[in-house]
This record gives C-alpha cells, sequence and structure tokens, in this order.
C-alpha cells in the first residue's frame, strides 16, 4: 500500500521559497574543511544545521571529536548527531542518515562565474554555489521534510537519527571511531534499523538512480633512490644509475594503455559476472554521450556502454598518479632526481581482499624492480587502503526508496553502483550490520568540487518529496531480502 | 724558452691577503642573476670590476644589452668588456679572456654554515661564499695577475681583451648576439688570436687540468593530452585512456636501466673511439672512489675508472627528468592527469648534429607512441639545443697553458673533457674562428652552485700565478698545431 503523499509534496511545494532560503543561508557560511582559517566557519555552519533542526523540535547534540591529527592547534568541527521526534517511538523503524556540512574550498578567481558563497539562480533554476549539491542540499532536505510534516500536519513516519560531520572533505578525520562507538548497544545510533546517505549524483541529468556498490581504493607509492644529492645531468648522465630510469621502467610494468592491470594474480581476485549482472547494464540510462561529454573528449578505452559501465563499476583499474621528487615544474631543468616516488592507486571490487592486492602488488613490484639488475634502492607502501562496498538492492531499504522515487519522479530508479569510494558507507555497514542504501539528490552535470556548483531546483524541491517519501516507504515495506 | 716568471709569483705572493680582500668585496655584492630584486647588485658588481680594471689603467666599457626577454620591466646587467693595455701592442698576441661577474641564488637558511655573501676563511684556507670560485675568483684573478705584473715591473706579456658577464647563471640572455657582432672585422674582439675561459673546476682536489671538450644538450618533451580536464580515478579509472600510462609507457622506451639509449641509430652518430683516445683515460687523475663520493653513493653504472670517464666525456646520455602536469606533491591524491608532458635531455658529443638527434628522437618517439594505439594525442618537440664542443688540445694554446701549469704546480695537467655544456665555450670559438681553452682555477670539492661554496685559498692565490703565467707562455708559444 502506497503512503499517501499528497499532502506532504504540496506543502513542500507551498515551501519551495523557503526552502531555497534556507539553502541560500547555508551557502553563505564558507564552511571550508580544509582551510585552517576557516575552522570558525565550519563550526558555525554545523550550529546553524543544529539550531534549524532544534527550532522543529529535534533533541541535537554537538559532540567534540578531539584535535586533528597533525594539527593539534585546531579543533575538530563537531558531530552534529539528532533524533526526531526526540522522543522514540517503540512502534516505528529507526532510520540513520548520514550528511555533511564542510565543503571543498572555492573562491572567485578560480573562475567561477558568480561568488561562490552567495546562492545565485538562474533563468533555468541552476542553483549555484559552493556546497549547494555536495551536501548542504542534500542535509537540508532532512530538515526541510521534518518542517514539511509538521505544517502538513502529516505524522513522522520514523524514528530519524541523523549524524552530520564537518570533515568530509579532509578525509572525515575523526569520525570512523566516533561511529563505530556510537552503533554499540545502548548509544545513540544503536537502534538504526537501515541507513541512508545522500551524497552521490545521478549517472545522468534525467534519470534518478539508487547506488548499491562502490569500488574500494589502495593507493601505494614506489620510492626509488641512489645517489646522496640530486645530480647534474651533465656531469653525471651515463655514469649514474639514475632512480627516475628505474621508477619509469617499474611503473611501465604495472598497466598497459587499455587499462589492463599487469600484476599477476589480481584479476583471478576479481568476482565473475553472472548471467543477472550481465543483463542489468543495458537499461541504465547512460550513453556513450554522456560519458564523452563528462570526459570532455573521446579518449575513452571501451566504444559501448556496457564495457564502459563495468570498466567504472565492477572491475578494478590502476591509475598512475604522478611523481614525488622529479621534475615537475614548467620549462626545462637538467636534474637528475636523487629520490623519486611514483603514486599509483587500484580501485578494487569484489571480492578483493585489500591485503590480498597488497601481497601481489608488493611481489610484483619487487620482481619488476629486481629485474632490472639496478643499484638503486627501492620501497614500495600501501599510503592508504579504502575497501569496496557492495549491498544487496533487493534489501527492503533499496525496494522502498525505489517505491519512493517512482512515487516523485514517475521513473523506476536505475540500480547503480560507482567507480570511486565514499569510505563511510562501509563504516556505516559494517557497524551497525545493517544496510546501506546511498540516495541521491543531485545530478551528474552538479560539478560537485569544481567551479560552478550546483543543485538544480528542481533536484532540490523534488529532493526533499523524496527523501520524505522513502521514510514512508521504508517504514512500511515488508521486512524481508527477496 | 719558458719566460721567467719569479718575481710575478713573488709579487702575487706578496699581495695575497689584498687580492684575497678583493674577492670579499666582491662576494659582498649579492649579484644574483636570477632573482629580479637583485638586479641592481649584478649591476653593483658589474661596475666594481670594471672601476678595479680602470684602476689598473684599463680600458673599460660597460655595454648594454636591453631589456632581458620576458621581462621586459628588466634592464639586462651589461657585458663589461676591456682592453689591458690601453693601446694595443702590434708585436704582441691578442688573448680574448671570458668570465662572469653574477651568481646562483644563495641564502643562510638553505644550510650554509656561514653567511652565504660574507667571504668566511676556515683553519684550511677554505674561502667560503657564493661566487668564490663561480666565478669572482677566476674574473678577479686576471684583475690581480694584471696588478701583479706592474707592481713586479714585468712587461704585460700580451694584448689582453675582456669579456665579463652578468647574466651566466641565467642563462647568458642577451651575449651570444652580443659576442658574435663583437667578433666581426673592426669591433671589439676581432683581434683576438686564442681565447681563454676560466669557469670550470679541476677533475678532481689535488691535480690541475686543461679542459678541452664539453658535451651538448638537446632537451625535449613529450606531451601527451586526452580528456578535457583532470580526472577523479574513482570515477574515469578503466573507461578513460589515461595520458600518464602513455607517457610512462613511451618515456620506457627511451633509455634502458645501464643508461643504454634505445632510439635507433643515434649511437650510429657517435664518434668511433680511436686508439689514441683509449689511451688517454688511463692517466687521469681520477679513481672510482671521487666518484662514489661525488655521487653520494655506489649507485653507478660502471665500475672502473675507464668506462666512467668515458660514459660523462665521450659518449651521449639520456637522463628522464621528470613529468610536468602530473601529481607531484607528497601524500596522495587520486587524480588522473589530462595532460601531462615528460622531460628528458641527451648529452650529446661528437659527431652527433644536433638536428640529427632530433630527427631521430621525433620519429622512435612518434613510432613508441603509434604502437600503444592510444586515443590519446602526442606532441614531442625540442626545447633547447646546445651543441658538443671539442678543440685540439694540441693547439699552442693548449700547450702553452700545459706549460703554465707545469711551472706553478709542478705537474704536467690532465686532459679533460666535461659531460656538462658552456655553451658561451662554442660562441667563442665559432664568433672568433680561434682556439678556445678552458683553463680552471677551483677544485672539484668547490661546490659551485651549492650551499657552501668555497674556493681554497692555495687554489686562488696558485691560480693567479697559473693565469699569468699562462699569458706569457701563449704569448711566445710557436704558433702551429701538432
Amino acid at each position: 500500500m502506497a503512503p499517501n503523499l499528497d499532502s506532504y509534496f504540496k506543502t513542500v511545494d507551498a515551501n519551495a521559497e523557503a526552502f531555497i532560503d534556507r539553502l541560500r543561508k547555508a551557502v553563505a557560511i564558507p564552511s571550508i574543511s580544509a582551510e585552517d582559517e576557516r575552522r570558525q566557519d565550519v563550526v558555525k555552519m554545523g550550529m546553524f544545521l543544529k539550531s534549524q533542526l532544534e527550532a522543529l523540535g529535534a533533541h541535537m547534540e554537538a559532540r567534540p571529536l578531539g584535535k586533528q591529527p597533525g594539527k593539534e592547534h585546531l579543533e575538530l568541527p563537531p558531530a552534529i548527531i539528532g533524533r526526531y521526534p526526540k522522543e522514540k517511538d517503540e512502534s516505528k523503524r529507526t532510520i540513520l542518515v548520514y550528511g555533511h556540512y564542510d565543503v571543498q574550498p572555492a573562491a572567485k578567481v578560480d573562475g567561477w562565474r558568480t561568488e561562490p558563497f552567495e546562492l545565485s539562480i538562474d533563468d533555468k533554476g541552476r542553483m549555484y554555489g559552493r556546497g549547494s549539491t555536495d551536501d548542504k542540499g542534500p542535509v537540508l532536505g532532512w530538515v526541510n521534510a521534518i518542517e514539511s510534516h509538521q505544517k502538513a500536519g502529516v505524522d513522522f513516519p520514523v524514528n530519524l537519527l541523523m549524524c552530520f560531520e564537518g570533515m568530509e572533505e579532509y578525509g572525515s578525520e575523526g569520525l570512523d571511531d566516533f561511529i563505530v562507538a556510537e552503533c554499540k548497544p545502548g548509544k545513540f545510533f544503536a537502534d538504526a534499523d537501515a541507513v541512508c546517505i545522500s551524497d552521490n549524483y545521478w549517472l545522468g541529468t534525467e534519470k534518478p538512480c539508487l547506488t548499491y556498490g562502490l569500488r574500494g581504493c589502495n593507493y601505494y607509492s614506489i620510492e626509488i633512490s641512489g645517489p646522496g644529492q640530486d645530480l647534474h645531468s651533465g656531469v653525471f648522465g651515463g655514469t649514474a644509475a639514475e632512480p627516475m630510469t628505474d621508477l619509469v621502467r617499474v611503473m611501465n610494468t604495472l598497466v598497459d594503455k587499455d587499462g589492463n592491470i599487469q600484476i599477476r594474480g589480481l584479476s583471478e581476485l576479481v568476482a565473475p559476472v553472472t548471467k543477472e549482472e550481465e543483463s542489468l547494464y543495458t537499461n541504465i540510462a547512460f550513453t556513450m554521450d554522456d560519458f564523452y561529454e563528462s570526459l570532455g573528449s573521446k579518449s575513452s578505452i571501451f566504444e559501448d556502454k556496457k564495457k564502459t559501465l563495468m570498466g567504472r563499476w565492477r572491475y578494478p583499474s590502476l591509475s598512475l598518479h604522478g611523481i614525488e621528487g622529479a621534475f615537475s615544474g614548467a620549462g626545462a631543468k637538467t636534474v637528475i632526481p636523487a629520490k623519486v616516488t611514483g603514486k599509483f592507486s587500484i580501485r578494487t571490487v569484489p571480492d578483493m581482499e585489500p591485503h590480498e592486492v597488497d601481497t601481489l602488488v608488493y611481489k610484483h613490484v619487487e620482481q619488476a624492480f629486481d629485474s632490472l639488475g639496478s643499484k638503486n634502492k627501492m620501497r614500495c607502501w600501501l599510503q592508504h587502503s579504502g575497501k569496496w562496498w557492495v549491498a544487496s538492492p533487493k534489501h527492503w531499504n533499496f525496494t522502498a526508496a525505489a517505491k519512493a522515487v517512482e512515487k516523485v519522479w514517475g521513473v523506476q530508479p536505475d540500480l547503480t553502483r560507482e567507480g570511486g569510494s565514499i569510505p563511510v558507507t562501509l563504516t556505516f555497514e559494517q557497524a551497525t550490520g545493517k544496510n546501506v542504501l546511498l540516495l541521491p539528490m543531485g545530478s551528474s552535470t552538479d560539478a560537485a568540487h569544481s567551479i560552478n556548483e550546483k543543485l538544480d531546483r528542481r533536484n532540490y524541491i523534488e529532493g526533499i518529496k523524496l527523501l520524505g517519501a522513502y521514510l514512508h516507504y521504508v517504514a512500511e515495506e515488508p521486512m524481508k531480502e527477496a
């Protein structure tokens, strides 16, 4: 039975300007977590969010996360956590939602057409401003959904737990331990029956999606060193064993130009494609033209949609990011660098265990270096590792969200995965032991980390409806996995 | 017949403290040509040099070289040119000497043990200070030699032409055209019978050398581009043809880990080793331990002296310097760079014509890139080119210098080549059509471009004797090549 949401939807529409104004106020706070001197603005944004929810009757707490590692003079912005309604209704399900109230750096001089911290709405309803889509719009979506229920006089369908952080754009420092601790029995998030995160994007611009998978990422460094100091290539060229030569030779063994990873044993770790999965890709609202547009060229590895989606979602990839210690400026410098560090990462997928990947990488790199017979020294290490995540899209958390999408947008959502990582997703899954859903509000053209970030008015207002509708459907969805 | 130089030598010794004081005054002027805000100090140093020589009766001129290319608000420091004695003695030979009065940047915070622009002499006679050995010591060597002749009452044996520039450490901007113009008939340098440059170093610390060869340098860029902008490796890894992958694959084809250049046809351009040349290397005062010390490790390509000297002096080498546009910082960044530019250079030797090298390089790089079948775009170009130089060490200019070395130091000098370039050498050879000699004053441990640059007191004082003695021998040496 579909909940009757008409009254809620009408109230959202009737209050659209107020909700846009709320977003305007939030965008005006430059809560840039990467810039130390903006830390007070990050805190200010957290407090704004807290007071908005308190005004709606939520129980809110600002939980300190301690000093910032490596910058001990700086206090981390607090985790803003809350509960709505204040008193738990034991007859209702409990849904934990996550978002972040910090933003990426932005400055007009970077090429913004408008002031990044002033919400500017053009005649097509594109609402420009830093944080509009990432992630202030979605976070305020939950606030607006609560307010609309109150104004519409519609009973709030679930116990809502909220977790909003202020360091997402700077590695979510301090958050993992906090989540794990608060998911323990008797603690703040202990009762969550499912988790919903709204911090990603549609695959395109027209069709909503639900996201059930993310790739992981293992990031490695290969350091090769020899000479006691940087050398002049005139004096030492042809007589010194050059670390750069060795590094390029080792990096060359990692991946071919078609993106095939050359590390022995790695492809055997990848889960085989099932017949069911094979059939999933055809109907996804995604075209190669979409892809070429986002790529900014036609220099793709594949020329068909299915291979491209599989390349992004369900196969590992290896990217060479750069070299530290070598000459990287413009112009010409005749240096032989004494120590160079190549950086590369592997995007991981089921069933690649991160430590198994490490083992294969170290073995491969060592063999590649040893085979050179170089007198230089080599060291290879993992910089950081985050595991892939795949949820069941047949879980009631997802089927409820699919019904909400169909109710709001009139179409069945695509079930998608993403190539990148949202590490907190896995943290919530592991800490709660419950299903996690990624429910995006914005579209693929929102330019989340770029200049001219925007959120379409339509995505914001319909998104508020979607979040509310999701809570209604998830409150009623039969609790079984198909 | 060896000139009787005893009186001159004694006068040099008697005035040693005054000569060191002259160097102290010169070092105190921070004539850093690479730093715009020091331009007035560069000019001040030029004027200091001019006035010192005018006080000794030389005819001096400060010749403007125009605006600095790319920095048109800056006037280039003048070429300080001169003639001593003022009036040409038609019965004497004319020797053109070159040096530079600008220095490399230096600051105490870089790690200097003493103030870089205060000459500090330790108990072993090491005179620390920026420019002490490169090239203020040698330049003042000529000044001190003139003064010592006057004080000793010894007739000056040649017509001395002087060319001192103030932009050597910043690419000798403006100098080449000036030299070419002034070597034309009727112009300032037209009468030069031979050229002597004192702006390099002994191969070691104990034995003087004369340098008769330098390698050239062709510096190339390989740019590979594809995507319209930098990409996130999570979103695009496995689907975009990555320019870094292609670049590493192309750079990998250029040179093997033993320094062997893999460009087809290149080794055929290299002049074969003659039997006479074979025998030259054995007696050179150079050991692998010297080499390991200067390298700061034992990561050499060769383990024997002869191969190492040949690798530095008479074979080409290829060094990979770095990559522009890729991630080059510390830490981890999951970027797929949209455009990357690999930098490499080839040190060239006889008989490699620079443009023939270009042709082979372009062909090789194009083939290597084409063989990838990549959808990215590649462009390879020459950034700059400077030809190798080899003079005849049997020319009277060299045999005279060898006699001077034997007179001052009591040993026959090593005849050496160098792996690096001193482009002005070739300019003088081509513009005058005369033999050019490189006659070093300092030793291999002087740290010319590094922190704690120094000139040993012994090398300075005996060097003044050497420059004067050279002028006496070169005035008398039979004018024939053996």
